[in-house]
């Protein structure tokens, strides 16, 4: 087993049967003994994945599971799978058969994290304008998955992490224009403290640095363009310090991703989507790990979308699912060990 | 000589002598024949030159000059430096008496150029404030050679370059609230063209590939967060395209900065500061290179500050120093061949 850490295996839901979920799950475990990972299973989608193999060139090996404990035994031989929902295998083409096949997915993954069947979740891409269509009222599946924990949304915190870099971005879906008005001492210290106990809980940072943007260019300049950083970040920092978490800044954005200046903390905590999002995808495309902090369940999902216009088509890269199930497994066994 | 090309010199204005400017324009000479640079000389700073040269380590001759012209016959054997303009050296120590000397540097350097003396003109870093303090009224030294060749400061448009991307930013230091409000179709076009323009005089690209980031996150997916790509961004981009230039988008900004897609484009066209910073600073950390576009004079400098805290240490980098140089001799080379 490539794992021994792992007395459960890890679940990946579908994603959109029309997207690059399913081929990259088969990918994925192709791969499984050549990237040690640990053991998953798959949640419906038989036919969806056999076909789906075949386009990327892969035999995939199935075996159907009542019980979710039996994969990590079975792993090494077949792709586990629960569940019989299935659909057609049409790529590119995404339909409200299939978006009902993802949803179905998506929540007896979710499912069998909470009632803690499995060490964790992993989440292939879905459409959330599909999903829309047959009922998901959620604005992703970070949303849907805290929903499933009993939790309040904006407790669950979205970090992207690759290679080169941890970054979490405080705003994220919305217009840029509403960003300053959203940022608040409240939000920044909450959150802030919520990604410290993560990275010490499930990434062994016993003392996480949180490096933290300024709002504004060059972080205002003392105030010369912008008051954001003197009347709501810089106060956040100081509480968040006197509380004992090494948060500093803020931080000129434009230098803090530089080479060196990475070197110097743990996470860069960013006030919007694009300060985040820009320079990890400039740095660490195809490797980007999503991952939820402060839930009670381990949720990772590789950074990318549906790519519905590449799907099927042998071309979609496998380094993010890797990374998210390697992720997730890392940060189960991290809980395990507690 | 480095580069036939040219028949006359550059001009590099010497900088704030409390900071990294003169020990790189030492270090750049020292380095002139490695790195192939064009012949430049300095304007003032004799023994703020001589050492801060010495704080690397560097022997620098050097020889007085009347005429600017005079400088490509000596510069593989001295720094050609004209004018007495001089100071003390106090590294990392900013005082009025240096920054009267950075000035008067400056403004000999542009008038230089504006007269057709020099071939471009590489300008030395500089602390605003500290020049602030003897009349500087300008924002920047941008502003000031603009105002040197009679222009207004809105043609002269900065674009950053290095090894791995080309970005100019359409607004540049407000703050962040008021950025939506300072875009507008006649900004962007107006930019743009100049961009496009300058793309194909001075780098020799005949029809440059202009790619132009949504300001909101991904492109404010049809309008569900944020309009201003549909009111704003898009019917500039129409207007371009009809105008005969080859621009793109508006492009989810996180994505467009990845590798794959920095190859579809000459320059990305960012609506913000950091839009475009934070890429080129994470992907070319000192190797930046700042370059006034729409200018009469080719004018350049390295991306960075005067880094007082590493002034006189040894410590600087000379990449965006050499970089600058090296620009600025390739784009006075294709002028000087149309």
């Amino acid at each position: 087993m490539a794992d021994g850490a792992l007395a459960l295996p890890l679940v990946l839901s579908l994603g959109d049967p029309a997207g690059v979920g399913p081929e990259l799950i088969a990918e994925s475990w192709a791969r499984r003994r050549e990237e040690r990972l640990p053991p998953f299973l798959a949640v419906g989608g038989v036919r969806v994945l056999a076909e789906a193999a075949r386009t990327r060139g892969l035999d995939l090996p199935m075996r159907a599971v009542s019980q979710a404990s039996e994969a990590v035994a079975l792993f090494d031989d077949a792709l586990p799978v629960l569940g019989a929902e299935d659909g057609a295998f049409r790529p590119g083409a995404p339909d409200e058969q299939g978006a009902r096949l993802a949803l179905a997915s998506l929540e007896k993954a979710a499912a069998l994290a909470v009632e803690g069947r499995v060490a964790g979740i992993v989440t292939a891409p879905i459409a959330k304008s599909e999903l829309a269509k047959v009922g998901f009222a959620h604005p992703g599946q970070t949303e849907f998955v805290a929903a499933a924990c009993g939790m309040a949304a904006e407790d669950a915190v979205m970090m992207l992490a690759g290679p080169s870099l941890r970054t979490v971005p405080l705003t994220v879906h919305c217009a840029l224009a509403e960003v300053p008005g959203r940022l608040s001492r409240a939000l920044i210290e909450r959150r802030c403290a919520i990604v410290a106990r993560a990275l010490a809980q499930d990434f062994g940072l016993a003392a996480p640095r949180l490096a933290i943007c300024g709002l504004n260019p060059h972080a205002g300049e003392d105030g010369r363009m912008g008051r954001e950083e003197i009347e709501t970040i810089a106060p956040a920092i100081a509480a968040l310090r006197a509380s004992g978490i090494d948060a500093t800044g803020p931080h000129p954005a434009d230098s803090l991703f530089s080479p060196r200046a990475r070197e110097t903390y743990d996470v860069a905590i960013a006030m919007y989507h694009d300060q985040a999002l820009v320079p990890l995808k400039a740095l660490d495309f195809d490797r980007g790990v999503n991952v939820t902090l402060g839930l009670p369940v381990v949720r990772t999902s590789p950074d990318h979308g549906t790519a519905f216009a590449i799907a099927g088509k042998g071309l979609a890269d496998v380094g993010a699912t890797i990374a998210a199930i390697r992720m997730a497994g890392e940060m189960a066994a991290r809980r395990a060990r507690r």
